[in-house]
Formats: C-alpha cells, sequence, structure tokens
C-alpha cells in the first residue's frame, strides 16, 4: 500500500496556502503550546484535506461537483472548500448532527441530505452514480491525508525543537497526515494518537498489533462526537508506519480541558477538539516541549455554557 | 505635540517580533475579519506596547525594573514581557481586578500590589522612586503606541483591500498606534474608534472637537472594565489626527457580540474586546471589508457561560 510521501504533503501545502489559516502556535503552559485548527474558516482542521483534494479534482470534471458524507466538519469543510473553488457540492449527514453544523454546511451553498445514522453511505453513493459527480471521503484518501499533514509541516517549522506530538484519532486521517510529514523531518519527535476511552478501538488495535473492530454503537458512546469513526485500512497503515503510541482520555479529562483551552489560550474548543490536551494534563508524556493539534471548535453556545459554567 | 510615526511603528514590529503573535485575520462573516489579539500569549494587545517599550529601555537601567499600574491586562503584559527580557517588575492593581487577572499576572512572577481604586497611581510612583525602576504606563507613551501600531500594519499587510478597521477606545492607546500605521499606510482606509455608550466620553470629545472629562464613576458602569480610562493629550492627539470617527455600543450590543464572536470564529473575547464587532453588527459602517480588532480575551470562565447560556 503506498503512503502519503513528504512530497505529498509539500505539494498539498503549496495548493492549499491561499485558502487556509497557517495557525499561530498559542502557549498553554511552560510545557505546552496549542496548535488551534478551530480558527479554520470551517472551524475545524478538515479544511486542508477538503481544499486539497477538491484542488486535484481534474478541471474536465469540476461541473459536476463533489459528494460527501459526515457527521458534521467534513459536511463544512466541503461546502467551503467547493464553495471556494468554484464547485458544486451535495452533503449527507446523519440526522443526529448537530444543527449548528447543518446550518452551517447549508450557509456555505450546499445542498444538505439529512438520512438515517446506516443510510448514509449508500446515499453518498447514490449520488455519486446520478451526478457523475467526485466523492470526497472524511479520511479514506491519500489527498486528504497529505492535506491533514500540512499540519505537521507547520509545527515543525514554526518549533523547530518540538519533542512530542499529540493528535485526536478518529477515522485517523489527522494522525495519519501530521505523523507522516513529522516522522519524514525529524524522525525523533514523539507522535502520539489521543482518543476517548469510550472510542478507543484504536489504542485497542495499536496494542494488539492489527486492526481492532469496535461496534458502532460502543463508538457511539463518547460526548466527543467527532471522534465516533475508526481507521480504514489506509489510515491504519500510516499509524502503525509513523505513530509512536496511542493513549484515551476520560470524558471527565475531555471537559476538563474544553475548560482549560478557553481559560488559558481563550479558545473555543469542541470536545472531540480537546483529547490532545486531556491526554497532555493527564498523561505521562517524554519530556521537551509538547504540542497538542486543537482539531476543532464546533461546539453548540449551550453546552460550552454548561462545561464552563 | 511629536506623534508617533510610521517608523516607530515599523521599528517596533521588528522589536517585538520575536515575542508576540502575528494573529491571523478569522472570517466573521462575508462583509467582517477579526483580528484576534486575545490569541496574544497574556490575553491581549497588551502585550505589543509592553514589549516595545521595554526592550527600549537602556541596558544600564534595565536590574531595575518596571513599574506599572494598570487594572488587568497591561499589569499581565508588563510581567510577561518583564520575564521575557529578565527584568523585575512591580505591578500596583486597584483592589477590584477581577482574580484571573491578578493570579495571572503573579504567575508570570512579577511582584503584585494591591491598592485603593484611587491610590494605584501614587502607589506607583513610590516605587519607582523607591527602586529608581521605569515606569511603563498603559498608553500614555510613545513607545507603547508604536507597539499596539503594529497591529494596523498586520491588516495593511494580511488584508491590502481593507476599507475600515474598527477598534476598541479606552486610553486610546490601541486605537493611536493603529490609526497612526494605518492612515500612514493608506489615507483611504477609515479607521474607526469604538467605545460603551456608558464610557462614551471620547464620542464626546470627538463630537466638541477637544478633549472632554467624564467623572470616573461613571465611566465605570459599563460591563466593559478594559475601557473605562480616559484618553491623555498624546493619544487624543493622534485620535485628532488620525482617527475618522468614534461611535458607541449598548451594553446589551457587547454582550451580544462576545456570544457571535464564539460562535462564529471559536474565540473568546472580554467583553471589552468586543466592542469593535459590536459596533459592526450595529452601525452603519462604509463600504468594504472591515476588520474589527478583538483586542482581550481575559474573561472569567463564569461570565463567559453566562453571556453564552
Amino acid at each position: 500500500m503506498r503512503l502519503v510521501t513528504l512530497e505529498d504533503v509539500h505539494a498539498a501545502a503549496a495548493a492549499i496556502a491561499p485558502h487556509v489559516v497557517h495557525t499561530p502556535l498559542l502557549s498553554f503552559d511552560s510545557g505546552l503550546w496549542i496548535k488551534p485548527e478551530s480558527l479554520q474558516p470551517v472551524g475545524a482542521f478538515k479544511l486542508r484535506g477538503a481544499v486539497n483534494a477538491l484542488s486535484r479534482i481534474p478541471s474536465e470534471d469540476r461541473a459536476r461537483g463533489v459528494v460527501a458524507y459526515s457527521s458534521g466538519n467534513h459536511a463544512q469543510a466541503v461546502a467551503y472548500a467547493a464553495k471556494t473553488l468554484g464547485m458544486p457540492a451535495a452533503i449527507v449527514v446523519p440526522e443526529n448532527t448537530p444543527q449548528l453544523k447543518i446550518d452551517a454546511t447549508r450557509a456555505h451553498g450546499a445542498e444538505v441530505f439529512v438520512v438515517g445514522i446506516t443510510e448514509r453511505e449508500s446515499r453518498a453513493y447514490e449520488l455519486v452514480e446520478e451526478r457523475k459527480a467526485t466523492l470526497i471521503p472524511p479520511f479514506d484518501h491519500p489527498d486528504v491525508i497529505a492535506g491533514q499533514g500540512t499540519i505537521g509541516l507547520e509545527i515543525c517549522a514554526d518549533l523547530p525543537d518540538v519533542a512530542t506530538v499529540l493528535v485526536p484519532v478518529s477515522g485517523g486521517g489527522l494522525v495519519s497526515g501530521v505523523a507522516a510529514a513529522v516522522k519524514s523531518l525529524r524522525p525523533n519527535v514523539r507522535v502520539i494518537g489521543v482518543e476517548p476511552e469510550l472510542a478507543g478501538d484504536t489504542t485497542a488495535s495499536f496494542a494488539a498489533g492489527e486492526l481492532v473492530r469496535w461496534d458502532a454503537h460502543d463508538r457511539a458512546r463518547t460526548v466527543a462526537d467527532g471522534l465516533r469513526a475508526e481507521p480504514s485500512e489506509l489510515t491504519w497503515a500510516h499509524i502503525r508506519q509513523y505513530v509512536d503510541d496511542v493513549v484515551t482520555v476520560s470524558e471527565d479529562e475531555i471537559r476538563e480541558a474544553v475548560r482549560q483551552i478557553a481559560r488559558r489560550t481563550r479558545i473555543v474548543s469542541e470536545t472531540s477538539g480537546a483529547v490532545a490536551v486531556a491526554a497532555y494534563l493527564n498523561r505521562e508524556l517524554p519530556a521537551g516541549p509538547a504540542v497538542a493539534v486543537v482539531s476543532g471548535g464546533n461546539i453548540e453556545p449551550e453546552q460550552l455554557a454548561s462545561i464552563l459554567g
């Protein structure tokens, strides 16, 4: 299986530069910097992968548009990328998606199809067939992984003495790209994946040395609604090759991390976005400066108020 | 009276670059970008002026340290800048200062003196006298104004077609520096100061064409605790020369702006930091892309929860 290379990530960086924010590193405390991907126009790192994937669609296919299925941030990212690059977009979302994310996706000009949670893939493939459109998967694609990897390039450039990079894990697109970039540039930097205990399938896979599958209902127990997916064969191959460790955090640790991020760096993070900081606050890490990727900030104001209050 | 020049601001930019964040412009909606100075290490733009002022202290005076008096963000900024540049700092704060800000100032290694609200200037001057230290005023100093002006340079560089810049006004250091930089580079850009109606002394001065003084008790009515100061002769001279207009916003408009900033840009802003966005949402502005400076993000989590909930 061909893995994403440093050259792929450099090419992605050039392609997406006009459309994404080069996020600054923000001081959390003396040992940790956060990389606030919540500052992207759609509020999440997903924009990087989406813009890169769309920018590589051949010009003759662009008018037929793109299709995506997603529980939220990927939907907004594809919708925004399509608007930015002048392509039509159809987005299929499950009916339990937060209204904030559905509204934001529509606001970017995409057609939104709300379907039962088990039907989203099949409906997306129907749309691809009907329209001869291009499917943009949330993580299971080399162009998406390469786009997310640009975060790793920025971390290495902006903090040359980084020792550890902490990255949320769900489907694994983010950690695959970041780890491929960071380990290719700096083999001695430790890249550690973080997931909720209640969706700890990748931690289990890492311990077993092979892909372990958890039931979707089990993975859905965590408050971190963006971390309920599971790796594909492609992202698992990157994780095995490039990631040094995968650890889990509790639901209480996740909520406390949202609170600490708001207080110490004045950043709004969603629960899924805060797990890497939760790991820093609660797990033993290697010595030296650490960076935690705060992957997104799309949280309902009422939920944030209840966590802060 | 000598006003701060574009050359002063360029020199400040070079001096402070290693120590401050070049804050990104974040999309609020199709007409507005925000400049999130809440992302500075101390959570406010004040770091720029403090680092610039401290960096210009002659080397033979540095060991005797610096003194500042402030209701909050300036205190933290001077404490952080002193730690960064290796100087001792003594900070005098009034007894009504939020505990979050006092704790943060101490955490940066400064000595903190909590005094009655009317004694802070006199206590600061005593400390200067005793220690032969250098006083760093919150806004009434050309080096401080030049440091804040670097925000204007960044806006002009990052958004070449900017039409309007909205800036919170209290003592006027921020708006003086930003306006001096922006109007020197781009005379056609409109620079508009924003203050709470309940502390609208600069709006009154602007209308009268001369410095109008409001009683400190009147200015203290606004929830925006960072906007209760009044301009000095020096900042007023910059405002007259460079600022196109000054407008006011209501207390409800300020709270709603905090909510919208969190929701649309995933940024935590303090009430004082949100007034420029409140003006964008509620006042008629010239056509073309606008930038609102979000000047700080140091808000107690409970206050933020109550505004969001």
